[in-house]
């Protein structure tokens, strides 16, 4: 496999040229204390070094090896541990912190970057601080003074991790239906009892003590999601003294057997009487676990860049080296006994399929971070309409990148010929280890229905309004004429996008079925749009500046193809929607 | 996982109602001295019954442990050989074969539908007797009446196996490459010297000999494809009296380790001076191995449908067992805590995609089955018009049964949610063993060209037309008025698809390039247009019997689910052909 390489050179693109930070940041008072541009550069340098000689290395063996489980002890492969202490060495966990408990305080643009690359190195390893981190921003959130005191400081230190259990094996997407007790104790504290499978990180030797977060319910709580609540467990139960006194009741029963991310550590836990502590008020449990679920929603959506990225960087070293057949328009390299299959239009296909996607991914991403920062540290009606958008895009960040994200690691793989079947060459790895972001923190599926008809339709429209109304005025203002042939597909691509969202909430209005049938392909086209509307921001900028640096051309031609190739994706899915849900529903369970 | 249930009531359907044997068998002579349709049933049962009792159970321990290597031995997995010997005692391995020297004489209508039950239950056992009967084809057309005469009737017999080596590390689709040698010797046999890599049961504990049919050139043979000559080569040298004698010099230095058909040993194949004897004539070999791999080309297509088969009776049955959430219309069974996930209109979605492409699949392979049939046995234009079809849809059957089935294969994974990610559920392997039928054989991107650049621009779109000539004959005499709403689409599909093919071909007279460019989504829209073609046929099949078999209605139903929910995935493919080829190739190789 090719050497991961951090692409330092976008990030930076999209931080200075794109989204102008240095405007940006000190436009937002309570950000600006704690990050500038320059600080920013050199956190991404320092983070691709770890990622690039330190995790990425792993990756491989850690698939082989996996995480061995023995009597309740979970293993990690050879070498996970010693990275991860190096990680936490760097500070890496205190990095998206709250500044007051020792984190770090970096805005979200950053911190997203720098997880995705984490997953371009070993989705596997990004897993470990990568639940630590959301489950340290639920405590931060909602827990009280003294558990921050107490769990948060350690968690941002690294000495310890934390986990998030929610599935039980008849409750993951209906959680209404756990069944995992909490009994309140005379001390304030509960004592929660219960099975939680498909815990990531849920037990493993990377650090002296993990912090649970368990949703659980009160003997007398309303039934449904109403009743739940929201527990912090840990491993090993903390002295007043801050030492670490007694094992708590919770342990490992096994760990799953997977397609891949062999070397997550994915567990079934047994909480048996185990002491926990609330976090937030009882019953709002599934509030305070969304505030982890929506960083990890994006969190799993970069997840399918990193893994885009990687397929793209080994396939392409692979295209250029392989040498097959000769290009159809006459020979290209006849010192060669054939041609490299980069004259191949099929293999250049599957290549720019893969750039578009991995950087189109980047930008959204880095613009959805963006819109996060605005609405966490913003004011007035920027922070508004950020609120909005981060509502609006998150389900696509999670199911839109994790979904191209797995189409290029396909393509990578293809690329390959049978080559990309064989271990060795690690690009089957790729495939086996994202496929799960597609299935996790809520499945794709799960996505689409929240996307169009939770926030959507659950808005009336308000929601998709700010979107298509903050497009609108960049369509208004991009007058330059080497623009128009950006401009105008992505017109079209809004107006499309916009009666198709009105043609669908008018036939849900009477028959909600319909929002179920349409939500994973109107995602889609919602994804191509935006992704439409990044892409153009970018080539602008890029045409700025495209005399001085070959970056900027490739910018613009990737556009391009985009433009040409990409986006028509969409008719075929609004057709598809358009079609309406009796297609489905008319043929009766018996004769499926 | 679910048991496998041979789909026997869709293959019937197919034979009787759709392609009607019973009339075209008997039209062609040869072919109804050895098969008539009482038969074909009694067959199609039978084999239901190895390949669900005795051959589906053995997948899953199959994946576990794999195949087995040691100092150029090759174990197969625990049952393999009991199960493989079953199938010898049970005179399956001289189903399709000729019967002068054995063989039953099955069409290929039989031997595909036997072939998707194989795949169905375990694509890595179906390797070993499907490459045997690859094998045994090239030598029946090509080899000596001596070489069949010791061999193929050994073959048929079930006593010896075979396999194909073609790929050396440096040359897979550019067989011309190769470097193999055969040097003659006085007695009329060579002597060949060479490794050759990925071959599929290339060593393995099943037989006593293996029968190579390896691709060497000769010392002073022309450079490229025209100097390749085809090799028998035993594994074991056969003496006069028809025993075996001593080992050829031909050993398995290796296997692969691979994402997944783990129970198919793939094997690095080295001949070191191995006594071989010439199949066909000199240079001539590629030519004699095509033979071979169109064989082998529709039997990897079927491999697809096998998979996406399984794939979707397993997501069925998970899907109507899961309890989770609420019907978005109303809860649909009350008396339970939550429905089925069967209610959610992206669970049908997803059932509905697989179940419309693996029929539509099956009945497209079987129509190809029955061309080649005609093609074999027939006369006059009806065989010069099967001919052409049959050149222009291994094609399609290959990569197009293929993309779907791994399509299929990932859907019904995403319909089981974190469990479809769990080893022990069986979905998982499902996406790991299909994957490879997109490569091997020739990879998907090489079958597009096959199609696009060698059967329709080769043939000046004459082959094309047999094709168009014939689905337009069956829309003009299909005036049924329950008809017209799959007719008018399929209509526009075809006018569609010629538009296109005309297009394609007046830019690629100027740019070859066009051909690479377009191949791939030019082979898909094909696909779902012969699709439609089919699905319009079963349809009408279907009306006919709607009132005596709910079999029927729920065929009609699932032909509307295609053509108004699959069939508008032409609609984007042909706007990205006609993005045409320059925003692919106006991006220089180092803007990667």
């Amino acid at each position: 496999m090719a050497d991961y390489q951090a692409p330092l050179k976008d990030m930076s693109f999209l931080l200075h040229d794109v989204f102008d930070v240095s405007t940006l940041w000190p436009s937002l008072p309570h950000l600006a204390d704690h990050v500038d541009p320059e600080t920013a550069d050199a956190i991404l340098q320092e983070c691709a070094k770890i990622a690039e000689q330190e995790i990425a290395p792993l990756s491989r063996n850690g698939d082989e090896t996996g995480v061995s489980f023995n009597n309740g002890v979970v293993t990690t492969a050879p070498g996970y541990k010693e990275a991860f202490q190096t990680y936490v060495e760097g500070g890496w966990t205190a990095l998206g912190g709250d500044v007051e408990y020792g984190g770090m305080g970096m805005p979200k643009m950053i911190t997203a970057l720098h997880e995705e690359m984490l997953c371009g190195a070993d989705i596997s390893f990004s897993l470990y601080p990568g639940l630590t981190a959301g489950a340290g921003l639920s405590i931060a959130k909602h827990a009280t003074e003294e558990l921050k005191e107490r769990y948060l400081t350690r968690m941002y230190s690294g000495e310890w991790t934390g986990s998030m259990c929610l599935t039980e094996s008849h409750a993951g997407t209906d959680l209404g239906m756990i069944r995992t007790k909490a009994i309140p104790q005379e001390d304030g504290s509960y004592k929660v009892t219960g099975e939680k499978i498909f815990i990531t990180a849920g037990e493993h030797d990377l650090a002296e003590n993990i912090v649970h977060l368990v949703l659980a319910k009160l003997p007398d709580a309303p039934a449904g999601p109403r009743g739940i609540s929201l527990f912090l467990v840990p491993k090993i139960l903390v002295n007043e003294d801050e030492t670490l006194g007694e094992p708590n009741n919770v342990k490992c029963g096994s760990i799953e057997h997977k397609m891949g991310i062999h070397a997550s550590a994915t567990c079934v836990m047994n909480f048996d009487g185990a002491t926990g502590y609330l976090v937030g008020e009882l019953n709002k449990g599934l509030a305070c676990m969304f505030t982890m679920m929506n960083f990890e929603r994006i969190g799993v959506g970069i997840q399918g860049i990193g893994a885009g990225v990687r397929s793209y960087q080994n396939a392409l070293e692979y295209a250029k080296d392989r040498l097959q057949s000769r290009g159809l328009s006459g020979v290209k390299s006849p010192e060669k006994p054939a041609d490299s299959i980069m004259v191949h239009g099929d293999v250049r296909r599957m290549l720019l399929n893969m750039k578009a996607s991995n950087e189109g991914s980047r930008a959204l991403s880095t613009y959805i971070s963006m819109k996060l920062d605005i609405a966490t540290y913003g004011e007035g009606e920027e922070k508004t309409k950020a609120d909005a958008l981060v509502a609006l895009m998150t389900p696509i960040a999670k199911a839109f990148f994790t979904d191209l994200g797995f189409e290029s690691a396909v393509a990578g793989q293809q690329v390959f010929g049978g080559h990309g079947f064989i271990r060795e060459w690690g690009q089957e790895q790729l495939v086996r280890d994202c496929r799960i972001a597609q299935i996790y923190e809520g499945t794709n599926g799960i996505q689409a229905m929240d996307l169009l008809a939770r926030k959507v339709a659950g808005s009336k429209g308000e929601l998709f309004s700010v979107f298509a109304d903050e497009v609108k005025a960049y369509i208004a203002e991009t007058t330059a004429q080497n623009m128009q042939e950006f401009i105008a597909p992505l017109s079209t691509a809004l107006a499309d996008l916009e009666a198709l969202t009105q043609e669908v909430l008018v036939k849900a209005a009477a028959n909600p079925e319909e929002l179920g049938t349409a939500a994973n392909d109107y995602l889609h086209v919602f994804g191509y749009t935006a992704m439409a509307y990044i892409w153009a921001i970018m080539a602008e900028k890029s045409f700025a500046k495209a005399d001085q640096d070959e970056f900027y051309v490739s910018k613009i031609k990737t556009a391009r193809y985009f433009f040409k190739r990409m986006l028509p994706r969409t008719q075929s899915l609004i057709l598809a929607i358009q079609a309406g849900s009796d297609v489905l529903f008319d043929i009766e369970d018996e004769l499926f």
